[in-house]
């Protein structure tokens, strides 16, 4: 960041008055542009067979590997609502009876995932994002070509216990499988 | 937003390619500026003895009014990390015990509040963001005081039942009690 994007003067880098830490600061009209973590919203989207959805990314990074319908939650709504817009995005798939599941924490990358348990309601297809969509039994799934760490946790607690609903919380402090 | 924070030059709204909502995009680089909701992490930390630990804003908005310890979760710590470090901030107070309690959704403006539970770890001060920080029994909250609707539903539901160790997920469609 080098330009305020409200008076597009030079940005420095300083402690703004009342503040504790650096932050980019106009040095014309003292906006001060702060960065804070994202939220990552999805789903755990499971068919009435013990089998998990899965979309193959046909976007960078991690482009050709497997993940679970997520993404940024935007402005303007709830992680349920940006969860389930993921999954209608990613793999044009409807969903009954989501429910909180996990929360990651990934400090490293500012992110904060919010993954929702849900079941899925009729048939699926394969959004724009995505190369293929589809649903795999523990020994299908690609274990070594999963795109991220956090996928590979929330497909591991849930085959260990499927019948476990509770929100669980977990800090993943460097990528297992993947940078991001 | 007018200016790219990277070359500043002008900013459009747009729909940007492979996108489909309109984005603040550079018409010189094509820097896409994204805006996304933020967190809020805190904590409500009871004494042994039923009390609930409050600090009253020495700043905008709501100055003078009663909230939790708690603030803008920032780029490298995890959420707790963060609720931990707003407790310090400001009430000056340690913890022990913490245990994620309450996350409220507010898409009105644009956030997600992370509250975890926590009992109080000897003494507490008052930090620079606080004109005072104070114990409550449940009949002497200053309920007409509360700066956010967020703080007013999660004293509700700690004196409700005290001993709740759910993890609840909440949406507040309106400020019932004030605006932030």
């Amino acid at each position: 960041m080098k330009f305020c994007n409200f008076c597009g003067s030079d940005l420095a880098q300083r402690v703004p008055n009342g503040d504790n830490r650096e932050r980019h600061q106009c040095t014309k009209c003292d906006e001060i542009h702060y960065q804070n973590p994202k939220m990552v919203v999805g789903t755990l989207v499971s068919d009435g067979q013990g089998r998990i959805l899965l979309c193959r990314r046909a976007i960078e990074p991690r482009h050709g590997f497997w993940t679970l319908p997520a993404g940024y939650m935007e402005n303007g709504e709830t992680t349920l609502e940006g969860a389930l817009r993921e999954t209608w995005e990613e793999a044009e798939a409807n969903v009954n009876s989501p429910a909180l599941y996990q929360i990651f924490n990934v400090p490293r990358i500012n992110q904060v995932y919010f993954i929702y348990r849900a079941s899925l309601d009729g048939a699926f297809g394969c959004g724009e994002e995505s190369l293929e969509c589809k649903l795999f039994h523990h020994d299908e799934i690609p274990w070594e070509e999963l795109a991220f760490s956090t996928v590979y946790h929330c497909l591991k607690r849930w085959f260990e216990n499927p019948d476990d609903h509770q929100v669980m919380e977990r800090t993943i402090d460097y990528p297992a499988r993947a940078s991001s």
